[in-house]
């Protein structure tokens, strides 16, 4: 079986619907998405989000989450970055994980055919 | 110190009680539950949620994972697609991960004792 | 590239704050929060949340992810601990991950120095 991959992409919630049409575009379909508060490593700079400035508190993020095999996680790393980077603080963070296995439940498929055949 | 995994089940909402006492009745207790919204590998096949028909767009869904050691991720994994499976698209993903430690807060217990005796 | 640990904390809602506080003391800075469901190994034992006693339901409590590389994971599970527990049950669980890789997406950065420097 070769090696499946879960990436984590925390970033602005605004930016949602263009990475998933960006990751869609070199072959990554699956994802979940889910709505978070978070904060980075700002010392003395200030996060804005809907005009109120950041600094100490949480502020609210998105998180997309996809478990590939095919896809290069490279490629996925930096077609990510250039959609979402912003040149200002608070742009977000990527986290690289593996993962064991995956079961598409519907057909009990197991490995990375259940992340990549579309058996419907 | 054995293995301990953690298991994350992402399916629909209506199934989340069915699910939670089938794995109650493997043995399975502590489990955290969150709502996310998804997308699978819909290659022309519309999912369907409340009436409304969902291509490309997010379709809110569940996710549950529980960590641990004792109960085979082999039964889990099949209790949870027996319990899950509708044989429509939709029906969603389990993921597998290795785990390194857990820690109960209570009472500082770490390793595999954290999430199997109840040191109430 | 030395090692990167996600450390996951989920416990009671109303020690967010002071959470955050501790590890931010410890050096930990970067954070992501969501709100989550959960319930763990009660057997015969309620669980209380705002007067009212969970026993088989899903108790309202929030999820803490941080990964580190720098900040030693032990510091973190007992300054926690520290601060969480309460003695009463429910008060959560922590548990902690390897990590594969980090990106800062704003300035495209990878490994440990993602999630270390601060490179404004
Ligand atoms: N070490 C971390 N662990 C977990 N989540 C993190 C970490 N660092 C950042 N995050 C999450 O990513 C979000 C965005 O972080 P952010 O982009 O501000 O990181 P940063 O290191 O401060 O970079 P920048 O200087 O570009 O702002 C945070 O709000 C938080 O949800
Ligand atoms: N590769 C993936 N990575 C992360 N989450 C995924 C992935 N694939 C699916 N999901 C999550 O699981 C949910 C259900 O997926 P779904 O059951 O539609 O998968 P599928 O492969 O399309 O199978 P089916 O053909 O049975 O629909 C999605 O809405 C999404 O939240
Ligand atoms: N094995 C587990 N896997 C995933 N999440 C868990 C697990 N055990 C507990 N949790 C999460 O942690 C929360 C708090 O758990 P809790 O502190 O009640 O654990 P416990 O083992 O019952 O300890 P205590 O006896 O102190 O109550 C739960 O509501 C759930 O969200
Ligand atoms: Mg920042
Ligand atoms: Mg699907
Ligand atoms: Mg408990």
């Amino acid at each position: 079986m070769s090696k499946m991959t879960k990436i984590e992409i925390i970033t602005r919630a605004n930016k949602l619907e263009e990475l998933k049409s960006a990751l869609n575009s070199i072959g990554v379909e699956g994802m979940t998405v889910s709505q978070v508060y978070g904060c980075g490593l700002q010392k003395g700079h200030k996060e804005v989000y809907r005009g109120r400035e950041y600094s100490i508190n949480l502020v609210p993020k998105i998180k997309l989450e996809t478990v590939v095999c095919d896809v290069p996680v490279e490629q996925i790393l930096s077609v990510s970055q250039k959609v979402l980077c912003t040149d200002q603080v608070g742009d977000g963070k990527i986290f690289v994980y593996t993962i064991d296995n995956a079961m598409r439940i519907r057909t009990g498929t197991q490995g990375t055919k259940a992340i990549t055949d579309d058996e419907a």
